[in-house]
């Protein structure tokens, strides 16, 4: 391994202290007194999936506020952020081909998308739908039909391996870094614009479909192989359309409806969708927190979190039930050895991260550091990370005391490494305390930036906020929002190994003399 | 490729002839005026699966019949085979998790197994029935109860590709042969003898859960990452116990259920399968066939063939209408050039493949050569290539005339060569026949056996009965005999190829001087 450590070992520094007195306890309580998997089972197949402001979420807020509570933690809370939108909950779908001959569908209900209120029948009907203007022509043509809102896909032919783990050269890899071309001047208005425009169209299609009297909506499963991927449809922001029982369906079963239209034969579909909303207002979402108090420095704090809420289709298992259960077990196990920390360790279970890192974006700006809000309504209609700068970032009090936040959120495989963001002056730091890992494979540390969840919220604000290098497995193959995303897919060794690394970057975060360097804040 | 063909360039012979002008007719046709993909569709998506003797089985012949008519061919009809079983079909299933919490399983009836006749709900129980003997322990138990009949199964990570083609290693490979190892003395007898047990044991079990008033039975799909795959249950034969609705369950839905029993968590299920048996009694299948006639040599025989049946879970698209689609077009493509063959090129599809190669052994024996009928009743209960040979092999009339017999069973992809069943004698032929599709990948002749399908009939009787090789692309990862075994994962280009191949070979079979060489009979 030593070759990895030679990005950086041209930096003169004093050796960077580890307890390895405190590693080894973390480790035996991490390795060999695990209860990752009985909480990853308990989140996963007891709760199940956990979308935002479901019930389920709502019930995986409170057993984890127990068992913090059983565990001995302190300050355990939900901290509300406003505003997020309605709960919806699924039960069951059906959706039967009764003609040209029968056959059963693979489908799952877009999240935020009415149910049926019983079987309802009709006749399927292929539309494209590309523009609002492409709505007329389906005026009067769509009373009492199910919609085929998706073209067909050719299937592609799987010629990788559905789960991978780094090898040597793929860790070599990550040492690389590749400088950035310029943006394009216009970048950002344009992503805005272009979200703008798909929203719109989608409100528009929503409020079609309802007025021409559709009774349903169907389109093409992300992936192939019978794997149902699905997100959120309708509208969770009550005052929205919600549109008609909208599904994806396996793309297997979605190809063969558009052949038979083709073929000229009446396709009839039987749908019946147990699934609806669970509110009726714009409701705030919940994140879950909880800390050991830090002891000297108790004000100074150290955060670890992961996403709790996930989409509907699986148990959210690797997304984000793995980085929970690890999180969790984290903090058990801190406890367990009787670790005394100087700076107070924080986890931190998001939710509304899956519609855009909401609840830690959320978290974020109320804490420790925020832009001035817009009063442009057209950015208002922005998420907020698509939203023009208003002004300088205000810091608040928190702030300066802020040392670190570490993130676990790509999928269920073990730790190889940790990204840096850039911050070449943490990286050190990170190789002296990984190197009690090496050998479980936590190895690499890179100062490639990675993004996507929840650690981005504090990136972007200037704070030293982290998210590790994991082993893909088949999170992108199988598993990412879809119903595979399921207990028996996740590797308890790796949860294990990863619950142990984490407790101890927590730890000697916590313990360090100074908190973690920061890089240069880029207010563009 | 030239080594390819090294394994028999010490062999002095005469050059096989080759009708070049007729194969660029075939070519011509089969690659630029396909129909193939049309076929495959009906089969699949119009007429769906076609498990034997099932309605739309019956519809596939019909349908089968009616194409041979439309394109011209000779004695067209279906062949009756005798006492098959029963029909069954398959229309939908729902399998709903209820307690602990709701969730939608995916699940598909084993053949052969009773429907619910509307939905049924019942906790479920796990039990553990390796021998009769286990039976006893739960008695009393099963009582409106859904009997999990599989153990957990620990999922597999996926670090092969899903889908592969042979490289040139792999085609190199194909020319090596093994020097078998003596078969053990009592080998068949012990294989018989486990047959046996297994076959009771199964009827054992159906009616053991019909005599204790169980609602329904669920085991674990053989496959992960969702895909059911399943064959049959139950019983097709008349007066057997068919036991009670079984169906096979996706393994990540599997799974959860024994775990939440171990957890002591009631598990309430609804199952509704509307599926059932489509005859009462012991019907014949029925091996549909068609034929150009020869000119000169008429009486002499070549046949190609595949099976048309298929299980039911998907709609029998690589298993097999490919191969059956790939012999239509075959057919269809020696009348479209015009040929005029010698002999008579003879089509067979084939039913009852997936039971035992029941319709191509039955063809044989009643055309070719079989041995003479077992007297020992407990010889009966065996399938006919289990059962001691009773006497030596009985020549019909035909047998002599008979030239080769052609098979394509191994998935829908591309032919990249033959089997030549240590057929040593034909080798130097199909390396003739085979150079001018060597550019669309059939290069290689190996003297290997392969076996599990029709051809075998023909080969153990001492006729000559090839499989060709054929690209393995997704058969054995993901399609075969599973849901996912659908009209997508075909690629079109290889169908065509392997038409065209099949064509020219069934035209050069026709046409050559001679017959076929035979190897020597293997009496055992
Ligand atoms: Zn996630
Ligand atoms: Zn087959």
């Amino acid at each position: 391994m030593a070759v990895l450590c030679l990005a950086v070992a041209g930096v003169a520094q004093a050796k960077e202290p580890v307890d390895l007195d405190m590693v080894s306890r973390i480790r035996q309580e991490a390795l060999h007194r695990s209860q990752v998997m009985a909480t990853f089972g308990h989140l996963t197949e007891e709760i199940g999936p956990r979308l935002t402001n479901s019930p389920s979420m709502a019930q995986a807020n409170a057993w984890a506020r127990s068992k913090f509570g059983e565990w001995g933690l302190s300050n355990v809370r939900d901290e509300a952020f406003d505003d997020f939108g309605r709960g919806w909950a699924f039960r069951s779908a059906s959706v039967e081909m009764l003609a040209p001959r029968a056959m059963s569908l693979r489908a799952v209900p877009k999240a935020w998308t009415p149910g049926t209120d019983g079987p309802v029948e009709g006749e399927a009907i292929a539309v494209n739908f590309k523009t609002k203007a492409d709505l007329d022509k389906y005026k009067g043509k769509l009373k009492g039909k199910v919609v085929l809102l998706s073209e067909a896909r050719e299937y592609k032919p799987g010629t990788d391996p559905d789960s991978k783990r780094y090898d040597e050269a793929g860790l070599t890899d990550l040492l690389a870094f590749t400088v950035p071309k310029d943006a394009k001047p216009d970048e950002r208005k344009e992503r805005a614009d272009k979200y703008l425009e798909r929203q719109e169209l989608s409100q528009a299609i929503n409020r079609f479909l309802v007025d021409e009297g559709a009774i349903a909506a169907l389109s093409i499963s992300g992936w192939d192989n019978g794997v149902v991927r699905v997100g959120g449809g309708g509208s969770r922001r009550a005052g929205e359309p919600v549109g008609v029982p909208e599904l994806a369906v396996a793309a297997e079963h979605y190809n063969p409806l558009l052949r038979a239209l083709d073929r000229k034969q009446p396709v009839r579909l039987r749908i019946d969708v147990d699934a609806g909303f669970t509110s009726e207002s714009n409701d705030p979402g919940y994140n879950t927190l909880a800390e050991i108090r830090g002891n000297g420095k108790a004000d100074e704090v150290v955060m670890i979190g992961a996403h709790m809420d996930s989409w509907h289709a699986g148990t959210g298992a690797a997304d984000n039930a793995a980085g929970v259960a690890v999180m969790m077990e984290a903090m058990r196990i801190l406890k367990a050895v009787g670790a005394k920390p100087h700076r107070t360790i924080r986890v931190a279970l998001w939710s509304g991260e899956e519609q855009g890192l909401i609840g830690s974006s959320a978290y974020v700006a109320k804490h420790l550091a925020d832009y001035p809000a817009t009063t442009d309504p057209e950015q208002k209609k922005l998420p907020r990370s698509m939203r023009e700068r208003t002004g300088p970032l205000q810091r608040k009090s928190d702030y300066d005391k802020f040392a670190a936040y570490f993130n676990l959120d790509n999928g269920s495989g073990r730790i190889r490494g940790i990204y840096a963001q850039e911050n070449l002056a943490a990286m050190p730091i990170f190789e002296a305390w990984m190197a009690p890992f090496n050998d479980i494979g936590a190895t690499v540390v890179t100062n490639r930036n990675t993004g996507s969840t929840d650690h981005i919220p504090f990136d972007r604000v200037g704070l030293p906020g982290f998210q590790f290098v994991q082993d893909g497995l088949d999170y992108f193959s199988n598993v990412h929002h879809s119903d595979l995303d399921t207990y028996d897919h996740a590797a308890p060794e790796d949860l294990k190994q990863a619950a142990a690394v984490i407790a101890s970057f927590a730890y000697h975060a916590a313990m360090r003399e100074q908190k973690l360097p920061r890089k240069p804040l880029l207010e563009d």
